[in-house]
């Protein structure tokens, strides 16, 4: 008899399929990541097909043998994923939720569709539309790349009609979406899941906090009606899709309402903190949904919090020394900017991990 | 600037290898196993050297650019051990603490000048003194072959001297050791580890069920005085050794004392419990010994019981169901008798695993 257990590929090989890979071996499964970069993190300790996204025949390569096929990357090219969709048994999330995301257009009508609050948007194409929509929505306003962005990457904040033409430059001209500029009291997220047979779960709400658009620190926040009011929103987008796998919304708080800010189909940063701190990890759920097994738990175990490292890394040491503190490297080389890892802290702790040199 | 943190290679491409660079990658680690079996499982999630241990050019490819060397096997060649140990910049735990460990009769002898309390014991070479040792240890006893065994192999009891000449064949006439028969209460087993800078850490005893001999069960139970009694035994062996690493002792409890039974120079299988009931896991605490890091808290996070899956492996929606279950399969193909996984689980749920088709 074989030893082999299922098979699952995973579309790009970053630290998120780095991390879903690290959270299925136990459950037997191997792995297969597709990722052009040599350095792709994922590849130190799956199989990596190393190739374009545009190389159909190396897609169809990767497909074979796999009993699953999911993907970490929002940007993956759909034609990409839809080679490999057609190819294996299962392939999740859907293409059309994974279309769907990679539009901020698409993704705010969307969630308008299903009854979710979000800021006042519209979608400019021209200079002449820009100028229109902004006298519709009012300034401050935020303009942003349809495609392409993340980690505050292809948006700009237009203050009044004389930064129309500067922000139309800065966004490349690119077909893009005015938003309303929202005076948030919090960012948060929620991170929910859904299996092939229709179970859901959903992690307690994650209090985040971004520097120059990147997230910096997550931590879990106490459940009631805020927990209540969240979990609806997901509900309704998971079952509004018919989604399998982990989903998450990035959620702007205002005086005690959740607004809908982005939605990722996919395993998120703001939810690397139920790695040490819920009975069932973000990764692993994501997994179970995928193979129709039963989601696990999602009850906190501890109150942690979690601290990106960007750019730069602390002495290991330095950090295992910390009580209950849990390092998480990514085992990417350093450059400005670069997510590098994360630590998972005690809320008690999280001052000192602050202060260890190299963490900020 | 490189992505390459430090690279760990293990002797030996088993579960308790592949447990380990799952623990190690999360620190930023790499990992590379040298075995000899194409399925060995730490394989598919580490480079794999596959090779004979007696390969000395291999050994010695293995180990250029390697930070530290280990071994997950206690019976990895000491030759093959001292090809890496010499080449690599730290070898641990030292190949003296690896040999002694393989010769029953090198450790029983370690134990008693160590000042351990051991069941009597006599080295055999021949029938004539297996026939003479008897008569000074009585009956019943043991007779073990000094090398090669584990899970109960190459070991019989003899119950009075017409059996003498049967358990003389049973152990196919090898250099043996004859061991008084311990009437214990109970089998236990305590898992330490000492680091390169000489600090400690002592996990809680476990209460092991053997079946046929193979750990079938392992159960944390509460400290007091056995487990004072325990550290001071595992305390006193480490340093004796300069050990660095981790450790297991097989114990014997009987009327409230303790007896050791055998030495691992390595994580264990009866620690298992460590990856989802303690703040820090063996796997890991055992490469921060080794890479000088500060070792982990032992502490316990949750009470739960350890059960191995010999032969067959239980469908993982059965198990996964289970509230506080947490699966580890090993990625092996089942054969009678084989370690393929274990499970971790909260104590109020044991009599309900047990009861999953295909755990026992």
């Amino acid at each position: 008899m074989s030893a082999a257990g299922p098979r699952v590929g995973i579309l790009g090989g970053g630290q998120l399929g780095r991390m879903m890979a690290l959270a299925g071996y136990p459950l037997g499964l191997r792995f297969r990541v597709f990722d052009p970069s040599v350095d792709a993190c994922a590849g130190q300790l799956a199989e990596h097909f190393r190739h374009r996204f545009d190389e159909s025949a190396a897609l169809e390569k990767f497909s074979e043998g796999l009993s699953t096929a999911t993907y970490e990357w929002e940007n993956v090219p759909v034609e990409a994923a839809r080679v490999v969709a057609e190819r294996v048994p299962f392939f999740f999330p859907s293409i059309a939720a994974l279309e769907m995301a990679q539009d901020r257009l698409t993704q705010k009508n969307f969630l308008r569709s299903a009854g979710v609050g979000t800021a006042p948007f519209e979608g400019v194409a021209s200079p002449d539309e820009l100028a229109a929509a902004s006298g519709r929505i009012g300034y401050p306003a935020v303009l942003k790349t349809r495609r392409l962005g993340y980690d505050g990457k292809g948006q700009c904040v237009l203050r009044g009609p004389g930064e129309l033409v500067d922000s139309w430059k800065a966004v490349g001209g690119a077909a893009s979406v005015l938003e309303g500029f929202v005076r948030f009291d919090r960012e948060l997220s929620i991170v929910a899941a859904r299996s092939r047979s229709g179970e859901m779960a959903f992690y307690p709400l994650a209090e985040n906090e971004h520097v120059q658009g990147i997230l910096r620190v997550s931590k879990v926040i106490p459940g009631g009606a805020l927990q209540t009011a969240a979990e609806q929103l997901a509900r309704a987008i998971l079952e509004k899709l018919d989604y399998v796998g982990v989903l998450t919304l990035e959620l702007f708080e205002q005086g005690g309402k959740l607004l809908v800010n982005e939605l990722a189909t996919r395993v998120h940063n703001s939810g690397h903190w139920t790695m040490d701190g819920a009975e069932t990890s973000q990764f692993e759920n994501h997994l179970r949904a995928g193979l129709g097994l039963p989601l696990g738990s999602t009850a906190v175990t501890k109150s942690i919090a979690m601290v990106n490292l960007i750019g730069s890394v602390p002495e290991p040491a330095e950090v295992l020394k910390v009580p209950g503190a849990r390092l998480h490297l990514y085992g990417k080389a350093p450059a400005k900017g670069r997510k590098l890892g994360h630590i998972n802290v005690p809320l008690e702790q999280l001052e000192r991990v602050l202060s260890i040199p190299g963490v900020r």
